[in-house]
């Protein structure tokens, strides 16, 4: 006999269908009792005997046949006679650590993550990871329809010079290596190797002293890059498209979880692209908020959105025209002493930065020089460039801080199975 | 205008196109010349103008906009007389490294390795990573399909228990950390967390002290895992499944790619289950070969890779039944003393380490002790069995290596953009 998933039992076409999954909830009336049963899909009660309640516990997992029989007061108006019971995987507890079948959840945060193995049995902590898959699978089909490639780089990189002092550091054999921030210098050099344009779905690694609701120091990074742009507004042009195609996308896969979060995503994305500086001077216009040269603080951040949610109804902003001394040294520069690169704030949240990137070998060489650096400890990232660069640029979206705002998630930690800060390596 | 990639050419609509790409070829006749302009798509013939030709160096990066002409002569069937032409990228060369535009490849693999930027240039070169692509894309897609969600699990593992030797370690703040073999204790505790039936697509980490043509020391492992099962029969279900839906995809979407690699893949796929220990008798009884204990070595893998090709005609076969000794304490026993656990084998090379795992907590305990292990030292991985998990397994695939055997190349570095082994951190 085929198993069924709780979700289809509706539709199948025998009475008789045999279920799995795990016992979320025992209700013992004496002479008979009910058990929902819960799988990956939902979850059913079952009518069971005397007899075979024996010895059931909260969370054992069970193989069970059944017979459909409606009712009205069931889970989904339908309920299965049991017939057949056998328990599959058994339990050796004295309290569970989480209570599972509680809507409202009673733990900590940081219970929740220490039994990550129970806490995610809850269909709504589970339900966010449902929609984070949507997110990857809607960014991989949005770019591979338009020509990208998927590409695997290295996480082991041998050498720290985008940014040494936030990276961790491996033991490679008899040498010092690091883990990789991101792979903008990998992604840039298969642009440049034929690729042309080029989408990366992997880890990502920082070694800073943040322990905030919003950073993570292992996180899955969305990264493109693509060649043969005009200017800066081809990559928002991207970005702003995937969002569009993104939300289209959970509204079709993510209905019932999008429910569970009370979450109704907007079906028109349309998204402001406003110098920084001008973000500043309405900032203080309109709030006395003044902001840091170069950048804007997480007040900032918020005031602005809420500016711009009133003024465009929208909960997205590109802040573009970031200065030269806020940028990496590879950043473009425009005519006006700034550069060509943007950050994408989402509900006052930065999700993403992103620009173009110079692509001529002697502008970048001067580049570094001007910035301090010195040219030979770039070895292949630089070389890579004498050989026809075009011109480029992308950009990077951190996966656990879009779903985390999606959801109206109030710590990055939620949607993370597993996650690593500072204090955390376990489970 | 907008671009029109080079093998969409024929099929553009207007006469007058804009393409853009690299400088693959100079062809100059004095008083006009040809330039082969290559794209991530194909090549055109441009006839280009004495003037126009003037300053062209092979690899820089050009916008040309041109009008379609028929010629027989040229590849594909078509030219495009040019009209406008601008450099995109300049080059800053002597001489080019590596020969680009040449079928027969006349660097050492070693030399293709340093200057990556240009060896992927070569169109058959990169071919092997869109025939990668479209691996990792049959793997998502086949296992979508059969209600398998995708996930994301940490590389910095704060504990070395799955074999600590062979793990490179990481500085992590104060403290010691490890980077993942394989996410083989997160994805069962996933599996028990309610997801039933996981996969992952992500970098794997072996310090192994091998230099050779199978080995790298960062990889990309394919990982899937699934509850409620029967036994080990169903996992090689799927993966045989798995290589009949690969085979279809990748003569959909790479015909072009496997044709530059002259490979033909079989339109039949079934793949014969054949115990370890009846594999010894067979190895011994046809060509005197004695085999070591619990295992088989290169040569014998290639010699009963030879076996099976000429008895089944298959290119594939499933090793099973392997001893408790060779294989890990959470392996399943059987009830001949073995395991219920399988290496798959193509063209004579393992490709795949599968099994059922233990699911029982208590034998799990047990059998951990009976590996002259610590229960206390296995702490949240131990503890996830308290609670009811299912019957369940998976099994792994390198990513590279499948490649590698599909297309028959001779080192497996030929597929990876940037190869981690002992001697290689760069580029």
């Amino acid at each position: 006999m085929e198993r069924v998933y709780v979700e289809k039992i509706k539709e199948a076409v025998s009475d008789e269908v045999l279920v799995q999954g795990w016992i979320h909830k025992i209700l013992d009336f004496g002479k008979f009792g009910f058990i929902h049963l819960r799988d990956k899909t939902g979850i059913i009660q079952l009518v069971v005997g005397k007899e075979l309640l024996k010895g059931l516990r909260l969370e054992m997992s069970l193989e069970v046949v059944g017979t459909k029989v409606a009712n009205e007061k069931a889970l989904g108006g339908i309920e299965l006679q049991v017939k057949e019971l056998k328990v599959l995987g058994k339990t050796y507890y004295d309290k569970l650590p989480i209570t599972v079948n509680e809507r409202k959840k009673t733990a900590h945060l940081e219970t929740e993550l220490d039994y990550r193995y129970i806490s995610l049995r809850n269909p709504k902590t589970r339900a966010a990871f449902k929609v984070q898959q949507e997110i990857v699978t809607a960014f991989r089909n949005y770019l591979l329809d338009k020509n990208f490639s998927e590409i695997h780089t290295p996480k082991i990189i041998g050498t720290g010079t985008e940014g040494g002092s936030e990276m961790f550091t491996v033991n490679y054999f008899e040498r010092r290596a690091f883990l990789a921030q991101s792979p903008q210098f990998y992604k840039q050099m298969m642009v440049g190797a034929g690729f042309e344009r080029v989408f990366e779905i992997a880890p990502a690694y920082r070694a800073e002293l943040h322990n905030t609701y919003r950073h993570l120091n292992e996180y899955i990074s969305l990264d493109l890059e693509l060649g043969f742009i005009k200017d800066e507004n081809d990559i928002m042009d991207i970005e702003e498209g995937f969002m569009r195609y993104l939300f289209q996308h959970l509204r079709k896969t993510c209905s019932k979880e999008l429910q569970m979060y009370d979450v109704n995503l907007p079906e028109k994305v349309e998204i402001p692209r406003i110098p920084l500086a001008e973000a500043h001077r309405i900032l203080l216009e309109k709030y006395g908020k003044k902001s840091p040269v170069g950048n804007i603080d997480a007040e900032g951040e918020e005031l602005f959105a809420k500016y711009i949610k009133e003024k465009y109804d929208s909960d997205f902003v590109f802040l573009t025209a970031y200065p030269v001394a806020k940028r990496p040294m590879y950043a473009m520069p425009d005519e006006n002493g700034m550069t060509k690169s943007f950050d994408l704030i989402y509900k006052g949240l930065e999700i993403t930065t992103g620009g173009q990137r110079i692509h001529d070998y002697e502008m970048l060489k001067e580049n570094i020089i001007k910035f301090g650096f010195n040219p030979d400890d770039y070895g292949f990232y630089l070389e890579s460039f004498r050989y026809g660069m075009p011109p480029h640029g992308g950009l990077a979206i951190g996966l656990e801080r879009i779903t985390m705002k999606i959801l109206n998630l109030s710590n990055i930690r939620e949607t993370t199975l597993l996650p690593r800060d500072m204090k955390r390596l376990e489970p």
